[in-house]
């Protein structure tokens, strides 16, 4: 058992240097002479010289008579000219050669009877007025494209007006994908879910679609087993046979990544690691002279990998520039820390909020790869920066059309698993809307609504003094804003701990025992506020409890340390109890409200939403969800 | 010979709206299941449901051992947990399927040894760290895209991870191009530049690719002849065989434009002429319930009508959102008049000149291909406007990568001739780099470079004062700017007079004749500030001179006046004289200057420039225009 470290990681900008800079990046490839009529989209690879003029006569600019100017020269409707037909007017449409003889067209409207013969002249015209003459356009010998330049299709109709049939272009890069892996299945063999142990392989169509868009011809070579001489066999096959060679994946670090070996043993390993998230474990080498690349075998990082370091220098190879993505400015949810020494790439879905548009983070993980077919942009973390700030502009890569932004809903607050469902039930219900959440806990939502951040927001503040829900704080901290608080389920909090409740956890009392560890939520959580409500109730104090200062940001995280037994015991909602199969003691039910703004109140994305929350779909889905009552669903509770 | 009139022309944006309506763009194409590996750049039709999960197991989701997470607790380095490699540890990479019995993976990089066994843990993990667990990224159920998206690489990765082997999907219109017009001949048989009266078939190509780039699937059938009955019978065809036709041309009202009275014949015209430039013999109709359009002739209509028209018709019917093209805004170099009632598409080259884009504008007739081909940008002219104003911003949409703009050099001023040489030589020389030159007399260049709106001028200003060139008026307008004087050329001014000189003008004092009608240059030109000095030092009074008012802007301007009769005599050029063909009488050698900053001096694209000034081939080249004395050309002359 063999495992390997990697090189000293890179930078992307660093490894994309020294990956391109080791190839002859415009005589990689030869350039080859093609049909004009198929060359859209090409790049000459060398100047295109007119073969004829165009027009190759003095035509006709205009329907009308041709002429010879000097037979008007002095008409005026008073002494007009009288032109006989087939001698000295000839009838011409637009793009006829002039008769010989004439040097002027006079345009039809200009003659009072255009079906009489002669025809009526009433004002001069000048030699060559209204006629396209020999070579305006393109005179032979003229350069029609140069070097390097792209061919449109308006390109190809001057080559063509020009008499160049036959143009030189850049080749396309032929790019031998090859798959491997042991636990690899071809898709088109599925006609079920691959049983255990065996991975559907799709990443090798997701890479031949990028390398089409990037000016490439794809190749497919079968699935190799995760056997270093099978592979190094395929490397040595595809080196010869295409210009440029991925493999995906195996260039990790694990027992059965072979790719570095395979690189190595036929050439040389140029980079292996990059100092980016998703994207790290890529491999960027040199066999005979052409580029191999170990591409990561999480889709998200086949892809990310794939725009840093295979995509410029295809584009490289083609002659094509690159064509940066459209940016926007655009403001964080939420914090979103990052690991400082990385470039780390965030999916965000983006959702227009008065003059800004609010990005809303997507999972994660690089295996998620719904997060970039969801995602309308990209956030970029610099390698030096430990995160991006909430409310702090940044700008983002666009990855859906700027009208997608227009039909998102942005909830800030707190985390609710039904906003999930409702997310999937309203993009069901209208393909052009999207609920956006990010989570900043219920006051955070609520100060996102002051400074005009949100939609709408999310709130379970459970208020002591007056024991109701979310309007005190609502008066305190949103007092002149008209809005409305819609419910949208009251849920169970409670105590979560270990199946069979090992430290027989009953009581809020309980958590102060010696031996017992708690885990809490953030300041400003509509959970933690009711703990604190709790606790006081009781008379206990805070710091009796072991863990106190320990804070989660989700119900989720909570479930998972007190599931992995870093803690004994959290305060959390049943549905996450039951997510992770822990038990669930019973506090208190829990309101759990949309706080919308009259402006979204008023907005027809808002009253789809709300047609959603209404519908048999949603709370259904609630409740099979478990620990929700919807007797209030969908109900104004308050307004202001 | 009959001849139609337009119907009531209609604005762009209605001509668009009436058409649009007509259909009905979501159901006319019916949907089609294909293959999503072949999906990429299609749109969905339906929502697409996963059929199984994905993950489709617990899966490692890093290099390292799959363990039972209990099995750790409590671990520390102090007292660390010994796992036995088969029974309480086993080896997995990334994407492996947990072994049953384990919950976690703990990271390879955190096992002290990871060769020996039992393998050694110092620390505790959390059960499902490290793991994807099944369904974490799709669920079986659940909508992997909805209608309406289009599909990506990863969107078919997610598709196909998904089990969705199959896709449904809007098919893609098929787009029947007629060709027609009795005059021309397929690009494909030409060998040799095409006999008088025939003209090379080249639209169809371009408008095939336009169509592919908007989604569609074009189709060609043979040129149709100038006959009613022949191109009734393919359009007939055209509308039973495809989604959508287009008849190119024949939509003019040309004695032989023969479109209207095919799609009246088998169906209804909705528009006859649209109020824009190029563009206006435009026809949208509807045969059978299929968009027919009969597109213009030339090809910078062609294209400018198919954006207009048929680019959103096809974007509708695919389902795609037409990409609008990415803007800037810019400055006219020149005023840039407009006739109003008419929206005007003007090519400009776009060249930045400090923290400015100077537009300045290419031919702008439709037949001039090359205007397209060379532009950046397209700037439009509203119809309620009667033009743009100079250095006014405006929004441009880019045709060129905004990198290009930064290979532009900008010279304003006078026009002469050779500057065109120059660009071409240029181009030739760096295909990066392009001369853009607006026409706004000497004195228009100054102001220009005074206000930084300008690389370099064109100047031949006369002072006659001193009895030099361009020096004075320099030191007046533009005392405090390092520059240099670098000559272009000596050049012949003169009188312009018709052929055989039948007014018998020889001097400046013939101008004041009566009977002698003159064509004058425009204020602040160099050959208007010359004749006003020869005026002056022979006591000659301008009032005498019939015809001094009227105005100009180029020589060839004046020159053409001359030519068609409308006035006897111009000052200019040779070279505008020799053009077309008349006489001229030579007055005095005038100096044509560059005016060249030293920002713009040691400007590396300016130094390309003058090693191009310098070279043989732009010496012979204006030479043999006639009328240069080439003694000083490229020398610096002075400098402040």
């Amino acid at each position: 058992m063999e495992r390997r470290i990697y090189l000293r990681m890179e930078s992307p900008e660093k490894a994309r240097e020294i990956f391109l800079s080791r190839f002859d990046l415009q005589g990689l490839l030869p350039p080859e002479e093609i049909f004009t009529v198929g060359a859209r989209g090409r790049v000459t690879a060398a100047p295109a010289i007119a073969r004829w003029s165009s027009p190759g006569v003095h035509q006709a600019a205009m329907d009308g008579f041709a002429v010879a100017a000097a037979a008007t020269f002095g008409a005026t409707p008073e002494s007009p000219r009288h032109l006989p037909l087939g001698k000295e007017a000839f009838a011409v449409n637009t793009g006829h050669a002039l008769p010989p003889g004439t040097d002027a067209v006079i345009m039809v409207e200009q003659v009072p009877d255009p079906e009489a013969d002669p025809i009526t002249v009433e004002a001069p015209i000048f030699p060559w007025q209204n006629v396209r003459r020999v070579g305006e356009d393109l005179v032979a010998g003229e350069m029609v494209l140069p070097e390097g330049a792209l061919i449109t299709p308006w390109a190809q109709g001057a080559l063509l007006a020009a008499g160049v049939s036959l143009v030189t272009v850049r080749r396309r890069p032929r790019v031998i994908i090859i798959p491997t892996g042991s636990e690899l299945t071809p898709v088109e063999d599925l006609t079920d879910a691959p049983p255990p142990g065996r991975l559907p392989e799709f990443n090798s169509i997701i890479l031949a679609g990028l390398v089409t868009e990037a000016g490439g011809i794809p190749e497919f070579r079968p699935i190799v087993p995760d056997d270093p001489a099978a592979l190094t066999r395929a490397l040595e096959e595809a080196v010869a046979a295409g210009d440029v060679v991925l493999i995906n994946a195996g260039s990790s670090a694990g027992t059965e990544d072979y790719t570095y070996q395979a690189i190595a043993a036929l050439g040389e390993v140029l980079v292996h690691g990059v100092a980016m998230m998703p994207g790290k474990p890529t491999l960027l080498g040199v066999v005979a002279g052409k580029p191999v690349i170990g591409n990561p075998g999480y889709p998200v990082s086949a892809v990310l990998s794939f725009e840093q370091f295979t995509a410029p220098l295809m584009a490289a190879l083609a002659g094509l520039r690159p064509a940066p993505r459209p940016t926007l400015t655009v403001h964080p949810a939420q914090n979103l820390p990052s690991k400082p020494g990385l470039t780390e790439f965030i999916r965000v879905t983006l959702g227009r909020v008065g003059e800004k548009v609010m990005a809303t983070p997507l999972p994660r993980g690089a295996g998620t790869i719904t997060s970039l077919v969801r995602a309308d942009g990209l956030l970029v973390v610099p390698a030096l920066s430990e995160g991006l700030e909430e409310d702090l502009p940044v700008v983002a890569e666009l990855l859906a059309p700027p009208e997608d932004i227009d039909g998102t809903l942005v909830v800030l607050g707190s985390h609710d698993n039904t906003l999930d469902l409702l997310a999937t039930l309203l993009r069901r219900q209208d393909p052009q809307l999207r609920l956006s959440s990010g989570h900043v806990g219920s006051l955070g939502g609520l100060m996102a609504l002051r400074q005009g951040r949100a939609h709408l927001g999310g709130s379970h503040l459970f208020d002591p003094e007056t024991k109701t829900y979310n309007v005190p704080y609502i008066q305190r901290y949103l007092p002149d804003l008209p809005l409305k608080l819609i419910n949208l389920a009251w849920r169970q909090q409670g105590l979560m701990v270990l199946p069979g409740n090992p430290k027989n956890i009953r009581t809020i009392a309980d958590l102060t025992r010696p031996g017992v560890r708690f885990i809490n939520r953030q300041r400003g959580a509509g959970t933690r506020v009711l703990l604190d409500y709790l606790l006081q109730e009781q008379g206990l104090k805070a710091q009796t409890i072991q863990g106190y200062e320990r804070e989660e940001y989700t119900h989720m995280a909570v479930a998972v340390n007190v599931h992995s037994g870093t803690a004994d015991a959290g305060l959390g909602i049943l549905a996450a109890a039951r997510a992770l199969g822990l038990d669930f003691i019973p506090l208190l039910p829990e309101r759990y409200d949309l706080v919308v703004p009259e402006s979204t109140y008023q907005d027809l994305r808002f009253q789809t939403l709300l047609t959603v929350i209404r519908s048999p779909a949603f709370q259904e889905g609630a409740l099979a969800m478990g620990g929700y009552d919807l007797h209030d669903c969908g109900r104004i509770l308050w307004k202001q």
